[in-house]
C-alpha cells in the first residue's frame, strides 16, 4: 500500500467557531461609507439589507465567533471536507513540491459557497425574514443560496449575470429545482452581458422597501469571508494529520475573495506562510486595480468600501469564470494585499484551461473555471520548485467542480475560447 | 449536537477483496452460449473481447477475489464513500423508518461506474491492450471509463445511445475532456434514438479483429457486478458504526444491474434482509420480461445469456434515465429474482422525478434520473412503514448525482416530461 493521499475527518470534528482575521490585520480596515452622505455607515444603515447578527459579525473584532448548532447540523452533511495530496499531479510535473488541495466540491451545490449560504439563510430566517434577493455570476452562489433557502423555507429571487445565464443553463435549472426564481441581469437592458456589479444593483433594488425581504451577498463582505474560514481551519488540522507542519504557500482563486479568504485567513498569523490570490487577466482587480473607496455595485446603491477596484462601471469580458468577473474585491483581502501580507497574480483564460485539463486527466476531477485559476497557480508554484529543487508544500483550495460548466470545456477542447488581452 | 447522520471511513479501510455472490446463489447460473454454435462459451471465445483476468473472474466460484494494489491506489482517491442517514427526509415523511443511503456520487465521474471502470482498464493495460471500445447510455459508464482509460494511457472509443447524446451534451464533453472519443449510436442509422443493445453491437463490431483493442462493458456481466460489491461491503461496516444490525430492505435502481448488485450482493447470505430492484415502467425487464436465453445486444453479436429480457430488439422510449434503458438484465440478478431471493418493482418517470425533487430539497442532493428510481422506492418503503408503524431500516444506493442530467429536471420543472404507458 502506498502512502495515504487523502485525509478525512469525522463529522463531529467540524470547527465549531469561525476564525476572525480582523484582529490579525497589520492595520484596521477603514469603515464603509454611506453612498449618499459619505459618512461611515452604522448598523441602522445596513438593517434594511441584513439581519443584525450578520451586521454584528461584519464589524466584530472578536477573535472567534461561534457557529450556531443549527448551522453545524447542516454543514455536517458534507463537512469536514477532505484534504487531498495531488500526488499524481506531482509525478507528472516531476516536482519535489508536495501539492495539497482542500476539496470543497462535495457540498450540495458543488462549491464552497454553501458554507456561507447556510448561516446567512439561518440568521435571516431567525429574524423573521421570509424572502431573500441576491445576485449570481457563474451561478455557484445562486445555487448554494437556493439550497440554503430551501432548508429554512425562504423564498429566493436570483439576478443572474446575463452572460452566465445564457452560457450555463444547468446552473439556472439547479436553482429552480431547489425552488429559487431566476432572471437575467441587468433586468432593464436585455442586450447587455451584465456584470456582478449590475446584478447586485438589481438585487438591492428588489430588496429595499420590502419588510419581508433581505439581500444576501456571496462574497466581498467580512461576514461572508468569516463563514468560509472553516476551510482553512480544517485544512490546518488535516495538514498535521498528513505529517506537515505549515505550508510554504496557500493560494486560491479570487473574484470577490471568499474562497481565498476562507483558506488563507487562518494562516495570516503564521508569518512564514506565503498567501497568494489568483485572478483572471481579463478582470485584474488586485494586480492592476487602484486601492480606493468605491461602490460595490454599478448603480452606486451600496456603501463605498476601501478596496482594490477597476471602477464600479467596469464591465469585464464574458470569460467562462463568471464568478471572478467583479470590479472590486473584499476589503479584508485588499487590506492584506496593500500591506504586503498577500500577493496576487493574474492568468489568461487559455492557460487556466490547460491546467484544468491536465488536472482533470491525472487527478480525475474536472474543476470549475474559477477554481482552475488556483490549479494554474499551484502548478506554476510546483514547477518553480522543480527549478530550485525545493521541497515546497503548496496548499490550494479546490473551490468547486465544473460539472455545471462543461460548455466552457467544450469551447476549450474545440479551440473556441476567445482571444484575450495580455 | 444532534446524533450523527454521516459515517465516513478513512482511505485505508477500503475493502481489499471483492465479494463473489456465485457461491451464495440458490442454484448455479447456466452458462452463456456462443451466438453461432449455441454451445457454452469457453475462455477462448471471450478472449478477443476481454483480458484473461476478467474472464477468470466471470466464471469464478471463489468466495472472495483480491483487489489489486494498483486498483486500490486509485479507488482510495474517493473511497470508502460515506453512508448517510436521510434524517431530514424521514422527518418530512413522518416515518418511523430509518433511511440510509450509500453515497457513490463523489467519484471522479459522479457515479458508482468508476468502481469497475478502474479495474477493467487496469487488467486490459496489464495484458498489453492499448485501445478500448464501449457503449454508454446516459453517459455515466462512458465518463467513468474515459477517466479510467486516462489513468492507464488507453485510447477509448465510446458509442453513445443517440437519444442521450442529444439530451446530455455535458456527458459527451466530460468524456472528451478525459480524452475519450464519442460518437452517437447506432452509427449506421442517423435518425434512430438508439438503445444500449444497439450501442453494444457498435462497440463489439469495432473491437472484433483488432489485436490492440478490447471491449469493456459497464454492467450485466458477473465481473462488473463483482467490482461493485465494495459498495455493499462498506455499507455493512458503516451500518454497524451507525448502531444498526442489518437493514430490513436493501434496494437500488436496476438497468443492467451493476449498482444493484454492488449494494445487495453482500447481503444475499443474510436471509432476513429483503432485496429490491427498482426499474422504469417504460423498460420493465424484471417485472414484465421473460426469463430465457437472449443476446446482450441488438445485432446478436454477443453470447446468449440466461436472463429476464424484453427481447433483444426491444427499443425502449427515450426516458431521461438512459442508463436503465436495457432490454435484458444481469444473469446474477435475474437468477436471484427467479429464485425469489430478490423482488422487483417498476415506476413511471413522473413519480420518479417527484421523489427526486423532494429528496433534493430536503437532503440537498440532486440525483441522476437512474438513481432517483431508488429514491422513489425508498420513500414508498418508508411510507409503508408509516402505515404499519414499523421502525424499518431501509438502505439504498445513491448511485450518482444529476448535475449532468439537469435538462431532465428542466423538463420536469416545466411540465414537459412526456406521458408514459402505465
Amino acid at each position: 500500500m502506498r502512502a495515504m493521499t487523502r485525509w478525512t475527518l469525522p463529522p463531529d470534528r467540524i470547527p465549531s467557531a469561525w476564525f476572525n482575521v480582523a484582529p490579525h490585520l497589520p492595520e484596521p480596515v477603514d469603515p464603509p461609507l454611506h453612498p449618499g452622505t459619505r459618512e461611515p455607515v452604522g448598523p441602522a444603515d445596513l438593517a434594511p439589507l441584513f439581519p443584525m447578527e450578520l451586521i454584528g459579525q461584519e464589524v466584530s473584532t472578536a477573535p472567534w465567533i461561534d457557529v450556531p448548532g443549527e448551522v453545524l447540523d447542516i454543514l455536517r452533511l458534507w463537512r469536514p471536507t477532505p484534504l487531498v495530496r495531488a500526488e499524481r499531479l506531482e509525478r507528472v510535473l516531476g516536482t519535489p513540491a508536495r501539492i495539497y488541495f482542500k476539496d470543497e466540491s462535495g457540498s450540495p451545490s458543488g462549491s464552497h459557497k454553501t458554507n456561507t449560504a447556510v448561516p446567512q439563510a439561518f440568521y435571516n430566517a431567525k429574524e423573521g425574514i421570509t424572502r431573500l434577493t441576491t445576485e449570481t455570476g457563474a451561478g455557484q452562489w445562486g445555487t448554494a443560496l437556493s439550497y440554503a433557502a430551501a432548508q429554512y423555507g425562504l423564498e429566493l429571487q436570483v439576478y443572474m449575470v446575463r452572460a452566465s445565464y445564457e452560457q450555463k443553463p444547468y446552473r439556472r435549472i439547479a436553482m429552480e429545482t431547489w425552488g429559487g426564481s431566476v432572471v437575467p441581469s441587468p433586468v432593464d437592458e436585455p442586450g447587455h452581458p451584465g456584470s456582478l456589479g449590475a446584478a447586485i444593483s438589481d438585487a438591492v433594488r428588489d430588496c429595499v422597501g420590502r419588510e419581508d425581504t433581505h439581500y444576501a451577498l456571496g462574497s466581498v463582505l467580512n461576514h461572508v469571508l468569516l463563514h468560509q474560514t472553516v476551510i482553512g481551519l480544517e485544512a490546518k488540522e488535516q495538514l498535521e494529520l498528513a505529517g506537515e507542519r505549515l505550508p510554504d504557500v496557500v493560494l486560491a482563486s479570487c473574484g470577490g475573495g471568499s474562497n481565498l479568504g476562507g483558506i488563507t485567513f487562518p494562516f495570516v498569523p503564521d508569518e512564514g506562510v506565503r498567501l497568494l490570490a489568483v485572478e483572471p487577466l481579463s478582470c485584474p482587480t488586485l494586480t492592476r486595480g487602484r486601492f480606493e473607496y468605491d461602490f460595490g455595485d454599478v448603480a452606486g446603491l451600496t456603501p463605498l468600501m476601501p478596496m482594490y477596484t477597476l471602477g464600479h462601471d467596469f464591465v469585464p469580458p464574458s470569460i467562462h469564470a463568471g464568478g471572478l468577473r467583479y470590479h472590486g474585491d473584499s476589503p479584508l483581502v485588499s487590506a492584506l494585499v496593500k500591506a504586503g501580507r498577500m500577493e496576487a497574480v493574474a492568468y489568461p483564460q487559455g492557460k487556466v484551461f490547460e491546467a484544468a485539463v491536465q488536472f482533470a486527466t491525472v487527478e480525475g476531477k474536472i474543476p470549475a473555471p474559477e477554481c482552475a485559476h488556483a490549479i494554474r497557480a499551484a502548478i506554476d508554484e510546483a514547477l518553480a520548485a522543480k527549478e530550485t529543487g525545493e521541497e515546497k508544500v503548496i496548499l490550494f483550495n479546490y473551490s468547486g467542480h465544473g460539472f455545471l460548466d462543461l460548455s466552457a470545456y467544450d469551447d476549450h477542447n474545440n479551440g473556441r475560447l476567445p482571444e484575450e488581452q495580455g
